[in-house]
């Protein structure tokens, strides 16, 4: 069995995409109603050019901006209305001098014109005519074709996560299935004598499972499905058997619980079990969430989570959301995160990365940071908190009343 | 046919709250796994005491604290093992004076102890006798019962978006179904005579549906469900015919295009046509987004937006968020931001509360954020943006280089 030591956080993740980037995650065809906040899996760039026609911005009247030069209030050009685009139709008259025709919003502007003006800055004068009282620029109110979106444009990057926008543009473009990754598949097992679901009635001496509802409420906000959870004793050849059934069938296989250094820890030995190149992370330099393992072995990888509710969250959002921004290929990692005041002195671990959870609070236009300090074992503090501050290894830690950032992914 | 002048945010804001309230959603009773990111709608009190015994938060040895007083590396305190306590199991032993017994962490304190010393600081001497070389106070490494979450406690409040750690607590408290509003039902119509669907082929003066795609992802981020979309024509009877069979099924109907003063502008008509209030606001202090609609009637909501892609989305991020705020009872809106250097400058609008999309782009530890200014019309512009700025209406504008909020929600 190896036993290494506690590792930075930087130098895990570069770990991590050096061994986790052979995971592969297929592709599937979706709908653009079903790929909403899916991981696109290819570039797609646009077949045609939007819009594919000049395009009025206003309701007004397409004609030469050169008829219009020098006409103001005072001194007007007149202009010979001579018909009327309709919307969604092809535009059939050709604009000639100090000719016009009528256009709505989003309508075709005419061959021979070259600007719009608004109805607003005209005078009916007759049937015919109408009283232009401003000068027009060339290309005034008009996108022309390829102006917004060009043929081979790059329309959506590969990796991203697909916003409504995306979607809207996607649909601009024609395109109605995308291709997107499946969604990677998660098994958790709890380990621990005793652990009960949330249903089971529960005898002295047991509790019910917390994590594994964390950890699969984190999975699905980073993009992933659970297929199987389940309760396991500390029993290492059940453990073991257990792995071996679903290790081929899913991307992550967590072990939660059971990591640390008492007597019925045996992760660590079952997720070395499975081949090369086994556990290569034992141990992390995290507060709290120092009994981490990180595992490879079949195509999958494989975690061991601290029991305790409080380590095992943040180690599974600083570890388990970079597994997804890799076997996804993630272009887009931006950490939302909210400057507020931060209203107790907390003290950092030297060497360590520490991470403290808490409530944020909106106070007018500022925001405070009520940090939450509790046992880690307790589940009150992390369903009462919304967010979290990060605590370097090489400062003393943070003085009441500073600015901290506040990550609230 | 009402017409009104442009209000601002906050007054709309305001009224939607006096308006919407009546629109009732109906709860529904789901598993933990199915009620993660959905609603709560109703307090949860907790039932037991987490933890409901007392439990040792290391592997080590319960005892009384009195027996270690003074105890020290040089002047160990000699105490008798008498046993162990199993994981999950309820402790049976009770402690008396110079005797401990084994606890694993999370295991049950037996009564008669009130610390445990973890077994990095005891030797053991033979069978039965531990050194002890640190002296303990009491309630060491132990959690006592009701610490976490006492009996009659709100674990979960009412209108509380539920989090993967609500989820876990709600677990860890025997809640295994929990009561969530349903999904509010959304109808999206798109009017134009130009409007196509996606995969259809298209003739010139034609263009793909954007708006009703970019709505129904945003209807989806903020709890709702699309029940139907559809594309009608600018055709005044078959819109009031489509709004006639839809408005008793849904709680929010969506027009999206036709609320501009174009001369095919029937949208605020329609609208208007289904009972009192009926239209309550036409025109917002907004830019983009002047030319909008609410109304309500028959226990439903009605929204007339811009036809243009970047207003229509900035108004539904704006008056959409709030209408599902309000009938779902949210408890929490924090807005996330993050705080960048504006790298061009802009102009605001005197009145009007301006939104302006753009690129938010990380570089090291701070973040820059780069507007893209384009014809509002452009589905480019929106689908390239990862957040906004708002510019006050009581301010010339804002310069490059200035830190700015950038709002990623």
């Amino acid at each position: 069995m190896k036993f290494l030591k506690a590792l930075q956080p930087k130098i895990i993740k570069e770990q991590m995409n050096q061994i986790y980037k052979d995971i592969i995650i297929d592709s599937e065809l979706l709908s653009l109603e079903e790929a909403l906040g899916r991981i696109i899996s290819s570039d797609v760039y646009s077949s045609v050019n939007i819009p594919d026609f000049n395009k009025s911005t206003v309701d007004g009247y397409a004609l030469k901006s050169k008829d219009t030069n020098g006409a103001s209030d005072n001194m007007p050009a007149f202009i010979d209305n001579i018909g009327e685009v309709l919307m969604g139709k092809e535009a059939v008259e050709v604009i000639e001098e100090n000719q016009c025709v009528y256009v709505p919003t989003g309508g075709m502007v005419p061959l021979g014109a070259d600007a719009v003006v608004m109805i607003e800055y005209i005078d009916k004068l007759d049937e015919i005519t109408i009283a232009v009282n401003s000068t027009l620029h060339s290309g005034e109110n008009i996108i022309y074709i390829g102006e917004d979106i060009r043929i081979n444009d790059l329309v959506v990057t590969k990796g991203k996560e697909l916003t409504p926008y995306d979607i809207g543009a996607l649909s601009a473009i024609g395109v109605s299935k995308v291709s997107v990754y499946k969604k990677p598949q998660v098994v958790i097992f709890s380990t621990g004598d005793e652990i009960r679901k949330p249903e089971d009635t529960i005898n002295i001496g047991e509790v019910r499972d917390i994590n594994s509802y964390v950890i699969e409420g984190l999975v699905k906000k980073y993009g992933g499905e659970v297929l199987h959870k389940s309760i396991f004793n500390d029993d290492i050849d059940k453990l073991k058997n257990g792995v071996e059934k679903w290790i081929e069938k899913c991307d992550l296989l967590v072990i939660s619980g059971g990591s640390s250094a008492g007597i019925k820890d045996v992760t660590v030995e079952v997720l070395d079990n499975f081949g090369e190149p086994g556990v290569f992370v034992h141990g992390v330099a995290v507060k709290p969430g120092k009994p981490t393992i990180l595992s490879y072995a079949r195509k999958t990888a494989m975690f061991g989570l601290p029991g305790h509710p409080g380590s095992s969250s943040i180690i599974f959002n600083i570890f388990g959301k970079e597994l997804f921004n890799i076997i996804l290929h993630k272009s887009e990692k931006i950490e939302s995160f909210i400057e507020a005041e931060l209203m107790y002195s907390l003290v950092g671990s030297p060497g360590k990365e520490t991470y403290v959870m808490g409530k944020l609070v909106s106070e007018g236009e500022k925001y405070r940071f009520y940090p939450l300090i509790k046992k880690s074992s307790a589940i009150s503090q992390i369903s009462q908190s919304n967010g979290y501050v990060k605590i370097d290894g090489n400062t003393e830690g943070i003085e009441k009343g500073r600015k901290v950032k506040v990550f609230i992914d």
